[in-house]
């Protein structure tokens, strides 16, 4: 039997850390939801920065577009920000390397890529993600990145929902409080992901308005679209291939 | 408006801190629910320390019992462990000061004893602190000591308990994901917490049965049979006075 732990920020990752392990790196608005849509929409690959400036030292280099944001607000001077709009049907994507930051979900990369492999998980890739960790055989980290460290409804209910799925198969078993705590509101939330996110959190709703972000984070929660299963290797994530 | 903010885990607590506030140090099994029980019942005060060589440098000191236990263990050579029956009518206690030391609860207090006032939150004697919160205007944290910081059930669902009392006051608001979060699953547990807990929570459950501490737990989820109020001041755990 393999173990499975629930992150829900990732100054907590150190007391759920597991070895021989994956970790799930999750932030649903918007970085590994937009990870995984350039991945499926032609980008070569994706180099995550914790920091602004090593991004922004990639500018007009030959083979690279950079990306992203601070505070759900594009960078100035860069090319895109963390929108996944922004990468659906791009050409200017299309086989580049892709430098990225954002405020939370690169910095949970970073946190985590010394110890264990990674993986990027979001509700558009679900069912592919769960699938390839069925076969892995490995224990399980599900790291939500969280808003600026504090604990989000959206990433801890894509950790509940994955989660689900992986303590039905048998393969996992997870001693943590945190298993049943997050099944508790997902079962609440489960039949609509965005109503109950709206209803619930008033900073998801705040944000939705201050920035125009409904309709991105309509997306965002759309399940199983894509099938690609972004990996992190040598420095970048890349579709995992067989 | 005065703010809440609602903190899971001793490591999360600098992403929750307020300006000018009280924090709720909150460790149900059993540090804080022992300490309320060992003022009530005739101790001068209880001097919390982080470590066990502080704690034990008080044996046989005059006016002084020594306390404290780690992972749920009498500490060898001190007096009394964190068991809340240790401290019910017991004449050793009486006029004494009691250094203590314990896993989870003693360390979150040293965290914030230099950011804000601290008293100490139960369930024995959560209806007496609601009460005094009320009276102060001031931010509140409700600060959970977690299980060697991870999150755990029965501090979680005080917290939540706690939460709601203040939020239906209309003196308090609260911006965090956190509290909704921890409202839906104390609204599945309030009515019978430890039949919740034990049903939800592999880990107490094997506490209770390894330690034999289901007594104890059943003890410290008895609400309001307590009217004291734990403020620590000048390194001591005294009951407020008006």
């Amino acid at each position: 039997m393999k173990k499975l732990e629930i992150c829900l920020s990732p100054v907590l990752y150190p007391y759920h850390k597991l070895e021989d392990s994956i970790v799930v790196v999750i932030d649903i608005f918007r970085a590994t939801t937009t990870f995984s849509v350039a991945l499926a929409n032609g980008a070569k690959s994706i180099v995550p920065f914790a920091s602004t400036e090593e991004t922004y030292s990639h500018k007009g280099r030959e083979g690279y577009t950079i990306a992203g944001e601070r505070n759900g607000v594009k960078l100035e001077g860069f090319d895109l920000s963390n929108s996944p709009f922004g990468f659906l049907d791009n050409p200017e994507i299309k086989d580049k390397h892709i430098a990225f930051t954002t405020t939370n979900g690169t910095q949970a990369i970073d946190l985590v890529k010394d110890d264990a492999e990674v993986v990027i998980g979001s509700f558009l890739n679900e069912t592919a993600v769960f699938d390839w960790l069925t076969k892995q055989d490995k224990n399980v980290v599900l790291l939500c990145s969280g808003w600026k460290n504090t604990i989000n409804y959206e990433d801890t209910l894509f950790a509940a929902s994955l989660a689900e799925k992986m303590m039905q198969t048998g393969k996992w078993e997870c001693e943590s409080d945190v298993l049943t705590m997050v099944q508790s509101f997902y079962d609440e939330a489960k039949e609509d992901l965005l109503g109950y996110i709206y209803e619930k959190s008033a900073r998801v709703k705040r944000r939705a308005a201050e920035l125009d972000l409904d309709k991105e984070f309509r997306f965002c929660l759309q399940r199983d679209v894509l099938q690609n299963i972004p990996i992190f290797k040598d420095g970048h994530l890349t579709n995992y291939e067989e």
